[in-house]
């Protein structure tokens, strides 16, 4: 163990300050100079006092620790986006503590209220258990990732132009009629977007379409169930006609091919699939998926930036909060595959 | 913002100690008894210091931060075992930074170098890049899970178990010939005993046999491309034989079956396949692929009991430490799904 302490003597001695001034540096930074901090700062890096930040925690409110709550591990999406957010290290240099949500507010709650006290100094927020609202009165630089954000700074794709994208190209595909799968998103959220893109593209082209608003559940069992339910039904109310469907995940859209291959062997002429996403399921598919692809790195990165903008922010005499949250669109790309012409 | 600190002059006069003496709590605790210790601590929840967990870091060491090193979130088997890590903390209340190591060794020692500074209680590696015994030097509580753990506790899946059970398997299904895709594993990880299993098999039963041990990269691009590779000269030499590839892990086990399926829009006879760990792959493949199920759940959950003995004796005032590492096995399951009779 052998840990050994660097005291307010040590400090004192060294840079010729009385006591008082080392405590206060530790205990009210403010009350003294900025030259006086920097001089006592430096004192703390000379006599190897590196080795145990938290006494500049103490000092200056710096954890350079952030929070991220994501929703789960399970989806492609959210591995590959907390796979990006920590790959932001090597640039800012700050480190993630990283919660999986499930959904369970009160636990979601207790933890962040742990992170606070702590005193991390921002949150990234990819679950969607704790309102904005909410996430704005905790006070500190927050950003939201595709999820509700009417109070908090946020990072989202183009919903409505990916959605836009798609229907566009299942109607080049010349299908006979458009589904969009989805969950039954709130109108609050960025997805909510991916409706509207999808049934102005059908409405401006006279396309027969069917919204399938429902829940999948958590589990890949409970989806495959679910996804299941759905493609019996497409395939004993629509046989004959060509189908294009567009499904608000890659994830799902992976299971819905898998499906059709298992009866077919391979994807029939009568179906176009398209997902959402671009994670790596759509490339590793048993045929690769057609997919609207979110820059998910381009995402992490902006998040970040914004986040630390607002950090620093906090760092100064006198920071200047934002007056309104700033909203970021990334754009959406599309990826033709092999699911599409 | 408004942050209102309790400065040393308020405990002091809370407690009527001297500020000389709530300074040597937070600078060096052990230098006060145990009982002034609990008085400070009370006075310091009284006065809402509780806000300020730092503070109590400063003064007991007990950050409750763990810190994770995996090598990447592609593979499902590397997410799985993250989101049941960090599924403990409703159970053990301790929160993790979380890195993913990408084997760039330089920048996963600074990594763990800053997470020491922050006096984070205890580690947990999956990523290879550091030696066990460089692990061991940093003298912090550290458990290791699948990867050499010669100077470190460790919990392991009993590998050479899986391995036979798998090969038993495949000999069971009259396969003539057997084959074990695996990366050139060093003696000294667990996963070499696979190899170990495999052959012991193959030898009892006097079964013709072939170890692949290659490179496959590191993204989905490459990992296709390599089993590719495999699949054509498999196809080109082992024509009309009965082949069983025991795979080492389900991501690559997917792909190989998917290059199957892509050629014969089913599994065809010809071919019986397992794949190793039970990550979500597994079960969401075109053909739910029968596998070695590790228990990942479980060695999550043992890894963090034996983290929490060996940070909880830290905490003693004189810690007894381990004489010699500790290493857990946990059993494998075979898993019987559609790639095997």
């Amino acid at each position: 163990m052998g840990k050994k302490n660097v005291t307010f003597d040590d400090i004192a001695k060294y840079t010729n300050f009385s006591k008082t001034t080392i405590s206060r540096y530790f205990n009210n930074p403010d009350s003294l100079t900025l030259e006086n901090q920097q001089i006592i700062s430096d004192a703390l890096e000379a006599l190897n006092y590196k080795e145990n930040k938290v006494a500049r925690i103490l000092a200056n409110g710096k954890t350079e620790f952030v929070g991220v709550i994501i929703p789960n591990l399970y989806m492609h999406y959210y591995a590959q986006m907390l796979s990006e957010i920590l790959a932001t290290y090597e640039r800012f240099g700050y480190k993630f503590l990283v919660f999986e949500g499930n959904q369970d507010k009160a636990v979601e709650q207790q933890y962040i209220q742990e992170l606070l006290a702590y005193k991390i100094e921002g949150l990234i927020v990819l679950s969607h258990t704790i309102s904005s609202q909410e996430l704005a009165s905790y006070n500190i630089p927050t950003v939201t990732i595709e999820r509700e954000d009417q109070y908090t700074c946020s990072v989202n794709t183009d919903n409505y132009m990916g959605a836009v994208q798609a229907a566009s190209l299942l109607f080049k595909n010349d299908c006979d009629i458009l589904f969009h799968l989805n969950q039954q998103v709130s109108e609050t959220t960025p997805g909510y977007q991916r409706i509207q893109g999808f049934l102005d593209i059908c409405r401006e082209h006279s396309l027969p379409h069917r919204l399938i608003l429902t829940s999948f559940g958590r589990t890949y069992e409970e989806n495959e169930k679910r996804l299941g339910e759905i493609f019996r039904e497409l395939e004993e109310n629509y046989h004959g006609k060509k189908k294009g469907v567009f499904v608000s995940n890659d994830t799902h859209a992976n299971i819905f091919l898998n499906l059709l291959i298992r009866k077919y062997g391979r994807l029939p002429e009568e179906y176009r699939i398209v997902g959402f996403d671009d994670s790596p399921i759509a490339r590793s598919a048993i045929v690769p998926i057609s997919t609207v692809g979110q820059q998910i790195g381009t995402i992490a990165h902006q998040a970040m930036e914004l986040l630390v903008t607002q950090m620093n922010e906090r760092k100064k005499r006198k920071p200047t909060p934002l007056t309104e949250p700033i909203h970021q669109i990334v754009a959406p790309v599309l990826i033709r595959r092999s699911t599409t012409d």
